[in-house]
């Protein structure tokens, strides 16, 4: 647990911090309801946005857990006019188990919106799933150490896995994208680009947070860092996979309508 | 964040904010659900009836958290019969943070109902959506600041864009209006004119509050006049886009029936 909490914030550091999460908690359960219910969305590709969905409402409730155990870690002193540690922990825990749930399910939404023949989607979220789960498995040593040999091992370790995720989303997924509806392409196109940079904030903000463990500035950056990234990665990406389901959708009605006039 | 707090507030005055900001959570959370479910809307027009609800949502959420933080910033002291500033201090970023989300949402609903083709209704969002978003950020240093250059300087910034929302919606928005079908067009006029009384109510709260930072009457008026407000604009606002979507789902029906019927 993070024992390397700062002593001391000003009001603004600390409120920014709650802030941001509490901006979290809105956008991602706003972006949760949306994707749920969101219309003209083929029988096909609403698999992919449930997951979708999921992944924000996960969030949502993670952020309700952290927001709460960040406003415990810290205690107003009133005469000071500063935050002051309690001593009750930071509880790291909660972004992890977020993060291991919904980043794999990230990578399944993006591969479940485009609707590849089984042969071709399978191989393609065995390797995603499971290189996810390994990146966040491997970050959280890190993350709750205070030992900068295990910091910097587990950066390292957690980034391999990293980046044959960013290989395989832009070399291997690449070869599948002339099969997709033309309006499709640029989309997917984004997705990755959104995924490459997003995702980046977050090892931003660990070496950034980790490399000076506490000082006030850096441990604000690595929360405001995480909580920025996850309403990207999340409710903006979720986003993206809805105009991608939408694309899909509206082709798949057409070649109905196509096979239907043609009998 | 608003250490320009009244030192104490009466049991009246103090329990006036709460009351509101506790009907505003009733009535937000209440419209939410309704617009989510109202019968007999069609699917062109069931977007703009979920956006309505959404920000419903997002508002009740938040007015969670500013009821909370008000009563964190205010203690009874019981002797004295007064409610005194604990020190803690009310965080005015759970509005603004609400009303950067839900106002521009607020003016892609109205935009989203009228089903206007695609050439006319993409600058109007983007018109629309921007300025309010500018609206929005242009107002919170004032909002939190106790110096008055900067807040009466963001005031004026902040009108700007809120002046040019009202000429897009009664100039520009104008225009299209004989496109509309008969029954909507009252009620677009009206939708205009709630825009433009409601939301004076924010401008006007503001330069109340501001006017006489500490003065306990006015911060009165100020929680309270934003309050009623956000109740009017959203719950209100969103009813009225549902008539509007009512009109338009059975013109929509109309015409289809009347398509069958002469093949």
């Amino acid at each position: 647990m993070s024992s390397s909490l700062p002593e001391t914030l000003t009001m603004l550091q600390f409120g920014s911090v709650t802030n941001l999460m509490s901006l979290a908690i809105a956008t991602l359960g706003a972006a949760a309801i949306y994707l749920f219910t969101a219309p003209r969305v083929g029988p096909r590709q609403r698999p992919a946005m449930m997951v979708s969905g999921l992944v924000c409402a996960i969030a949502t409730y993670h952020y309700f857990r952290i927001s709460n155990s960040w406003e415990h870690a810290y205690a107003l002193d009133i005469p000071g006019g500063l935050y002051r540690v309690t001593g009750i922990p930071f509880n790291g825990f909660y972004r992890y188990a977020d993060w291991i749930i919904t980043v794999p399910l990230l990578m399944i939404e993006l591969i479940a919106v485009l609707t590849l023949p089984a042969a071709k989607s399978k191989p393609l979220f065995f390797k995603l799933a499971i290189s996810a789960f390994l990146m966040i498995g491997l970050g959280y040593p890190g993350e709750v150490s205070t030992s900068s040999a295990v910091i910097w091992t587990f950066f390292v370790l957690s980034m391999l896995p990293f980046l044959y995720i960013l290989y395989v989303l832009f070399v291997e997924l690449g070869a599948s994208l002339d099969q997709q509806p033309e309006g499709a392409r640029g989309l997917i196109k984004t997705a990755r680009i959104f995924t490459l940079v997003l995702w980046s904030f977050y090892p931003i903000a660990y070496v950034v947070g980790k490399s000076s463990l506490g000082n006030a500035s850096a441990e604000v950056f690595l929360q405001a860092g995480y909580t920025v990234a996850d309403i990207g990665a999340k409710a903006g990406f979720g986003l993206l996979i809805y105009f991608i389901a939408r694309v899909h959708s509206a082709a798949e009605l057409e070649n109905r309508a196509g096979t239907i006039t043609a009998h």
